[in-house]
């Protein structure tokens, strides 16, 4: 799929236009139409591999997880965590790496910065490309990945659990190996590809708007405002490791006594990890941001920075106090299940919706401040306006991802967790190693809504970023100034509710994908159920090959209409209403309507994003609270409910969820790929 | 608290600036406030008894349905349609007769188109307070009554269907009584308030748009364009009665055959007040909309009100498609049912949120195409700018609602045939009368969700025409142009964002009420069970009366929250962001920041309220499609899963779904008002 729609892009980029900036610096048509597909091609193979890594350290460290859990509780801790570590160190030194090669590539190739040929401040702009290959990959990795994933999940869960009785991961459920191999799909290479993603999207960004920057500024050297992303992230492998191996596990430490309080171990880690990037970010704005036009503007920058590394603090903050069974919420929850499969529903619905505030209230905090102190930085355009206000948002938003290898260790290390679980389980060990894997298992479900919230609050920064970006854009080829997007216009409000309507049709397909391959996988393993009635006593062995090959051409399947939609609808309605405004006299009509609709998608998707997440998290812990024994326990009524809420938010949280966010930086960077044809 | 609310308006109107025009037109300082308080006090006196007289209306009426229901379904069917169709009638009318009434006393009291005061183009704007007044009201109203009414019925059926296994309206259900008086309180009171206020809003909107409009392109006699919405409406009133009248009772037919189809007899009823619509629609605009000016306007305008009623017809099959139990979605949805609970949810949920999809398509369509036609209409202002454009979608607006008392009509006779069942059920009818009963609340089901499909349709309209007179107001009292809302602008943005979640934490802040509410009802349906046991048997009668006393006391409590959220929240932005203005040299911020602010939260309370109405109308009717035998029936584990469904549907479809567009309209109005302190 990414070969034919590389072939596309080169068929677009041969027919259209160019603008006269672009001939001047001899980037003809065909030079940038190889540049942008070769970005593209590299993009989704390095989102392909980012995913594939996951997957195969995943399945490596699993078992070695569930032996260590024989042992000793940190010491599994610590397998996981170095496990999902170096996944994580991977993808962010890829992304980095990836970035930096094209960069120097085009860099020489293009002979920029000498005479006649393009300036270093826009190149750039040639890397968006990269981003939207690895974009493409990373929503079909999520959709396929997720819908594999959840589909296996719910139907064993719903047969196993709910209707045989028999635990989670058993091997006599018919789906068990569906749902294992699932957590390796789904979990990790699918949130391999999509944090390798987010990360690219973020750099590319941010280097974007800092050329545009220093162009507008005249800064001398630009080249620090460009690579200035590049070095955070290079800091971030270095700070991230440090944070990392800081867990250690202790041999000699009792039993009962370690399995005390995962989350607090990795919480240590991750403070270590920010207090040592306050301390890089800060040395970095100073070695790259100080410019002589004003000198104390990187002192602002490094504030930016700040303000990004606490707003994602807070941001790991609110979800544990909304997925996490020590606070209110979810036990709020959990209480809602003793009356009934209905009110948990209800209940997980409004937590979900609720805990969307928080969030909104501190990303619009941040952007609001990190704007302002970028605005008064000092830095000035040729007319003596300050320009400084979207780069400061661009750093808050490198602040808030400058420990993203830390937070995607934390992510990775949930399904490692979860599927040594299932090892312990399937490999019959005494109860007290399950005991272990599955408090492993529940601080893996807060840290994975935890990197989502994550991931969401950066896709809201990037998308705000990529979207001016997109504005010069238009404005480069339209040759005249593009500024404002006018949602009083009809057209354009039009634009906005088309965009929001994505984002929900988007969610429903996904869910509904998962919905339809549940039940298929619920007949299929009743089916076997009745027809080898020698399973539930060992004697006959499930036929697991059938529902792993019903999820997996399911997954298949299913994940094409979601993806086609993401794709097509942007394209088709900025192309739709550019023929209407050639009709009315409205030039850059199909600009403005598609500019709305990434607006209005990018914030109804984050709001629809969290709450898939948090809802999701909250449903799987308020299961796992009960499941340590309170409000009934295991088996009781109370339990049967908190099971369907599990399993509604497995979709939520697994499928729909993670992929909106890809779905919006995959917007913004379609748009911006695609812009030409807009106009 | 509307009197609260009065008293700070008067405050804030008696020391809040005054723009030049409306000094120079003797509308000084106090009697703008006096204007608006009175308009603000009779908007919300009528709305309240708009939804008394619902109420009033459907407590005589359901026990006249459920006496006729003995002896045939067509003569319940005409009793409830026709009881429905008065509460209609009255809500329309009052809307009609109010709007009629304040005009006509400003018109005289102010002396307008005399000498040296105001014009009557600028009349309308004087009774935004009305509208203001009304949705406030309405929205109490509504989450009040959304809240009771649902809390009851899914305490009563959590306990007495699923765990209990007794039918639905059981007199020995303790909380049967707060269930049916639940039916009255919150979709007769609630719904009578709600659409009084839609149809209340929609006027206003649209006459302060002809005004303005009449005033840009200098029309002789502007007086039509003003009155154009009031017209409309009165022939609505005729136009409804004619199709109500044509339901008419046949005693003589069999009662198997009669109870057929009450859908299609309720469609034809309703094909015929459209048909008449379509004539009465015409002759209005030759009749008011003719103008010397542009000859062939009024034929533009026509074509518009044409793309309304198509519009509304479109909104109508779209909801029944989705709805009824005869067509494909809610067949899956049932489906899905068999294999558990978990995945009825999932299916649900997904239905919900593709039905946006349609829907929004033919909002957009029938903006762009009416704005278009009115565009093109010839009506050209002083600098011969095509200026009629907004004015076309106004009256699109009122194509749409020229059958509100029809639709209402259909509303209005779910609860009352609702009602009529339990009454049947409580004393103790044949099964065969309860049968009919039952058919004419299916289709109840399906008209109300097609009735909230229709206000949200209108709410969106509405609101896109309040936008604009808001960005008049900013600009008359900035005393600058206020064309654009430009979402570029990092403060906007966020704005926006702000909007949008507004939407989610107020729907979150509905349904966890009703879940609490409910949670409360459960545990002491299930006490008096345990504590009484000679209830089961007939022996002792429950106490009814606590059950009652939980729901109203606690709809009175939990309104509070969400209802303050949606009133402070614009109010707290706007002003927050006015001061942020003034430090950072931004005079107009404030108030484009609110705007920002209404335009997504219109967006994303469209979509939500589309997604919470079906979903809840789908999961309703596939528990009714169960109990229809299909599936396994009443009692098998597919219908349990389904009456899970129904349970979560409830506070999704008549709390937080039916309460969005009244917000939306609020936030619209509210801004209105309250414009003068954003800046």
């Amino acid at each position: 799929m990414a070969l034919l729609l590389a072939l596309v892009i080169l068929f677009i980029y041969l027919f259209r236009n160019t603008t006269p900036q672009q001939e001047s610096s001899g980037l003809g048509r065909s030079t940038s139409a190889y540049i942008t597909v070769a970005a593209f091609l590299l993009g989704a193979l390095c989102s392909g591999i980012a995913g594939y890594v996951g997957m195969w350290v995943s399945v490596r460290a699993n078992v070695r997880v569930s032996s260590a859990a024989r042992r000793s509780a940190r010491e599994a801790l610590q397998i996981a965590v170095r496990a999902g570590g170096f996944s994580a160190l991977v993808v962010v030194g890829m992304a980095v790496i990836g970035i930096a090669i094209l960069y120097a590539t085009f860099y020489v190739w293009l002979g920029v910065d000498s005479q006649g040929s393009m300036k270093v401040t826009d190149l750039p702009l040639l890397l968006v490309g990269y981003g939207f290959g690895a974009s493409f990959v990373a929503l079909f990795a999520q959709l396929g990945g997720g819908i594999y994933t959840k589909a296996a999940d719910v139907g064993a869960d719903l047969v196993g659990k709910v209707e045989q009785g028999i635990p989670e991961d058993d091997p006599r459920n018919p789906a068990v190996i569906a749902d294992l191999v699932g957590d390796n799909v789904g979990d990790c290479a699918a949130r391999g590809a999509d944090l390798f993603e987010s990360i690219a999207a973020e750099i590319i960004s941010a280097m974007i708007l800092g050329g545009t920057m220093a162009r507008h500024c005249k800064i001398e050297d630009p080249s620090g405002f460009i690579l200035f992303p590049l070095v955070i992230h290079s800091f971030d492998l270095v700070i991230s490791s440090v944070g990392i191996l800081s867990i250690r596990g202790k041999r000699d430490s009792s039993l009962k006594s370690s399995i005390e309080d995962p989350m607090a171990i990795l919480q240590k880690g991750y403070s270590l990890t920010i207090v040592l990037s306050v301390l890089t970010f800060g040395l970095s704005t100073r070695w790259l941001l100080y410019t002589e036009r004003a000198p104390s503007a990187w002192f602002n920058f490094a504030l930016c920075g700040l303000v990004g590394i606490i707003t994602a603090y807070a941001f790991v903050w609110i979800t544990k106090y909304y997925t996490d069974y020590k606070h209110e919420p979810v036990r709020t929850l959990a209480l809602a299940s003793t009356t009934g499969h209905g009110t948990n529903i209800i209940a997980g619905v409004s937590l979900g919706l609720e805990s969307t505030a928080l969030p909104v209230l501190v990303i619009s905090l941040s952007i609001v401040s990190a704007f302002w102190l970028g605005h008064t930085s000092g830095l000035v355009d040729e007319d003596g306006n300050p320009t400084g206000g979207l780069f400061g948002t661009a750093v808050a938003t490198m602040g808030m991802l400058s420990t993203a290898a830390y937070i995607l260790t934390m992510d990775m290390f949930g399904p490692i967790a979860d599927n040594a679980g299932g090892i312990v389980e399937m490999s019959q060990q005494p109860e007290s190693v399950r005991e272990i894997t599955d408090v492993l298992d529940a601080v893996g479900n807060t840290t994975k809504a935890t990197t989502k919230g994550f991931a969401i609050g950066s896709a809201a920064l990037a998308s705000f970023l990529l979207f001016s970006a997109y504005m010069d854009e238009v404005a480069a080829f339209a040759q005249e100034p593009f500024k404002q997007v006018d949602i009083a216009i009809p057209e354009v409000f039009v634009g906005g509710l088309l965009g929001s309507m994505l984002i929900f049709l988007f969610s429903a397909w996904a869910c509904a994908a998962v919905g339809r391959t549940a039940q298929e996988v619920v007949n299929e393993v009743r089916r076997q159920f009745i027809e080898r009635p020698g399973i539930m006593d060992y004697k006959e062995k499930p036929d697991y090959g059938r529902c792993v090959a019903i999820v997996a051409s399911a997954s298949l399947r299913e994940m094409i209409k979601p993806g086609a939609l993401a794709i097509v609808s942007p394209i088709a309605v900025g192309f739709l209403f550019r023929i209407l405004g050639y009709y009315t006299g409205h030039p850059l009509l199909g600009a403005k309507v598609v500019a709305a609709m990434l607006m209005f998608a990018t914030v109804s998707g984050i709001l629809m994003a969290l709450f898939l997440n948090t809802a999701g998290g909250a449903w799987d812990n308020a299961k796992k609270y009960i499941e340590t024994g309170a409000l009934g326990g295991k088996g009781s009524e109370c339990h049967k409910a908190a099971v369907t809420g599990d399993t509604v938010g497995d979709p939520f949280k697994d499928t729909a969820g993670p992929s909106l966010h890809v779905l919006i930086k995959m917007l913004a960077t379609i748009t911006l790929v695609m812009a030409p044809i807009f106009l």
